[in-house]
């Protein structure tokens, strides 16, 4: 198939190269320069503008947030331009009210519009292995479906109303964010009696915990190691938002939500938004004053 | 060994059932005397009086509560009258105010004191598939690993302190009722776009919270069937104060659990007391208008 | 003075009309045509475009919000066409971040902008006892000082900064929401008791309370009287985001005004979004099971 | 009138000394014997030990807390041996479930109880400008009435159930903490903004907020100025607990109490316990990195 690729970030890099290796063409591009150099040396080609990687089969789009994929997408020009025909797999996390106003100028541009964000962090993506959770209409997500397969280990599809992946994205880093926050409390308290995070966690996470979200952050809180960043807090504090701007939008108070965010915040305040979102974990030790 | 057990209810049945099964002479009380009758057919004795039950070498308790312990264990002058070198394998879920002063009285009556409460819901102790977090005197904890390893799948052993066992359990609790409270508000949040909560579980519980704690309360919670309960709300919210209170002692915020009490307690308000308390699960729904 | 005036809301037609009675000139712009024509009878006259009220010495503003602003301000060219020399006084409740990019659309267009915000309700601005914050250039501000003695008792004011006045304003509704919750929380509580909330309210309005915030919204709560609305809910969780997305831009966490959006957003979700936003405190009776 | 007074703390000793001034009879008891001394330099009688203060016509009780007031009056034996026909007016703050207890254990000893808290820091004690919540038998508030008009200003008669007047302290006390909160979150969102607190306090608590709770607790606020304590944050913490504890007595949540409860324990882990609990004003500006 042939593929244009836009978002060579942490996570692009890997989910593109592994389009590349399952045999797809695959036109790259990207803001700056080195990673569309690294893809072609995969055997890419290179776009010199947003538009050229509109004129294939299937756009891949992989972008920071809603501000960089409105410029790049929408007021590039190269939306408009697009191939007649042409099906976008929007792949990165955006806000439901961004994704909305996609859908409508999709609608007047003529092009398909598929909403599959991904859970996974880099190494994940690099391996292929994804949790893709993917909403169209159905027979372009049957088009795409060797792309996802190429890239995720499992697409989990959630029907034809793009907002219904996008909600279960938002919903599941909620519910990561949650998970930290949870540790993060449990930690503290449990120190303050002289059990160490590492023990509790350590106990937890192989018993009624036993789950990836709690088994990779917990280790790390468990060690206090927020360096380097997988995903950044201020990331981390963005998704939350899209979580609280989702559920304003539908009237639902989320709670726990609100707590995060002023968690977060207070995070950055104290200099930690370059951290590894996971350092949320550690406000509650700090809190407490034991840490 | 020669075992007193105290308090048959539905987790004691299971795990004096499953002692009498590995071989111990098992000498059983209850304030009802149903379950006694029931143990008695199995192959216990029955003591008529608390204090009977002291009369062995290890004294077993998994009572309600820290007032039903206190009225037990200590009011009733049963402690004062035991056995010297009686060991006291406590395994309900008390406060840590309750336990400190489980610990003093236990040293004037010359009788050792262990901390092991477990995790695991009714048909877990009836399989005899209990985790067990242990803490007391080191060769008084080897004596009754034999009981442990029958009631038990596994036991986590703490260190000498019988706080840290109580703490782990009271930290694990907590952890369990925000996993409930998180997933109850991303159903909330996926619904009002159409998600229905069972299609959002499905997927998480399948990928990053592939866990025992979010697999059975995401059913529950998936489904909105909250009876017939296996925990009671009310006694969540009682283990959630515990968290509460055990933080206040130590000052240790826990602004999740803040809000776990304040949305159990409109739980109660609004007549959910006697549902499972993953009906906490159920609130999001119900707050937004969509239940 | 000339003065230009848009937004002939429930505020600005007291505003408008006092301005008049104290012998400026008025020219008045508004959507709908009932409330101009009530001021030409009053003397004013008749603006056909919102361009037309920028040709004076002084124009005042008194929309909705950041939309309906943006929409007659900016996108509508009157500003672009403003007479030079020409004061905007801005009086409406707008974020910080629009009253930032005013700011630099009216340094582009050549004319000198103040922010000048109002408390009270109605009655109070037909009365022109408003309280006015307002910060903008001294000479500008000296130049309107005219126009805010007719509208308001009392001015304040705050410096050369348009978003001093902003904050204050926000952070002033920011606290009435607070008290309104405050008082509905502690009228539940007295409730439960049998202390009715008219009663606590008596007390505590006319001692340590005595403030007309508390007097005012305190009778509403106590009568649980929400209607009709002076200032409608879904206005007041507006402010209260104003509040939030001003303090997340300066890594300022708010935990009151968090719950305050869940509260409000849960009273919206159970249809009482039309009710005046005292309505916020009847929640706290609803969900204890007491009304 | 011949008064026992108990109690001799910061409150006390003002609030006997306007009984004295009055002309009553006053016989003190105090467990450090300077305030004693003080007192009896006014004309007071010492008793030696609590029970003398009972043989009066009124005993006053102005004990620092439940603990204190449970051992001087109920485990001393004073209350079993009090004169039979004696007032016991209790103007402590107490929680419900102790005021509760008491109510009971004063039946058994044939003594009538009121509870009559009061509101006002210690100048104003001494003054004899008290505000006080009274509740209790009609005919007992009668005859101390003339006590009631010696220490305060205007005493609030609120019925026969002495549990009305301590919920109404209990809930007065929660509103000048959520107040304190209140102008700490609008200071350094304002501050952020560059408005210096004392500018933004100063328009609120001379407008909107125009009340002794603001402007009290402003003017600490706007000084960040938290020492001498007239009244410390530890206590502050207790008293938000009584609320929160009454709340969940009667299945009310209070989630603004919450918030309280965590800052204020998050200010006790930050070393700020012994500051006068207006320093709850003072967590906000330093949670977001501006002190």
């Amino acid at each position: 198939m042939r593929v244009g690729f836009i978002g060579l970030g942490a996570m692009g890099k890997g989910m593109a190269s592994n389009l590349l290796k399952a045999g797809h063409e695959v036109c790259v591009w990207n803001r700056s320069k080195e990673p569309v150099e690294a893809m072609v040396a995969q055997g890419a080609t290179a776009a010199q503008e947003p538009r050229e990687a509109f004129e294939a089969d299937v756009l891949v789009s992989m972008l920071a947030d809603d501000a960089v994929t409105r410029a790049v997408v929408l007021d590039s020009g190269a939306l408009e331009a697009a191939r007649p025909g042409l099906i976008h797999l929007s792949m990165a996390t955006l806000s439901v009210a961004f994704v909305t106003e996609m859908m409508e100028r999709h609608v007047q541009a003529g092009v398909q519009f598929i909403s599959a964000p991904v859970f996974g962090r880099t190494d994940v993506a690099e391996a292929g292995k994804l949790n893709i959770v993917v909403a169209g209409p159905q027979a372009a997500v049957d088009t795409v479906q060797p792309l996802l397969d190429a890239m995720g280990q499992t697409s989990w599809p959630l029907g034809e109303d793009p907002l219904r992946a996008t909600i279960v994205k938002i919903s599941g880093n909620f519910m990561l964010a949650s998970a930290i926050e949870t540790m993060g409390e449990a930690a503290a308290l449990s120190k303050s009696y002289g059990v160490e995070p590492a023990d509790l966690l350590n106990i937890l996470t192989n018993t009624l915990f036993a789950a990836p979200a709690y088994k990779n952050y917990g280790a790390m809180i468990a060690e206090q190691r927020f360096e380097p960043a997988a995903f950044k807090l201020t990331l981390g504090l963005k998704d939350v938002g899209l979580a609280l701007s989702a559920g304003q939008a539908k009237h639902v108070p989320l709670p726990f939500g609100s707590v995060l965010r002023d968690n977060l915040l207070e995070a950055v305040a104290q200099g930690e938004g370059h951290l590894d979102w996971s350092a949320l974990g550690g406000r509650a030790l700090k809190r407490s004053g034991q840490a």
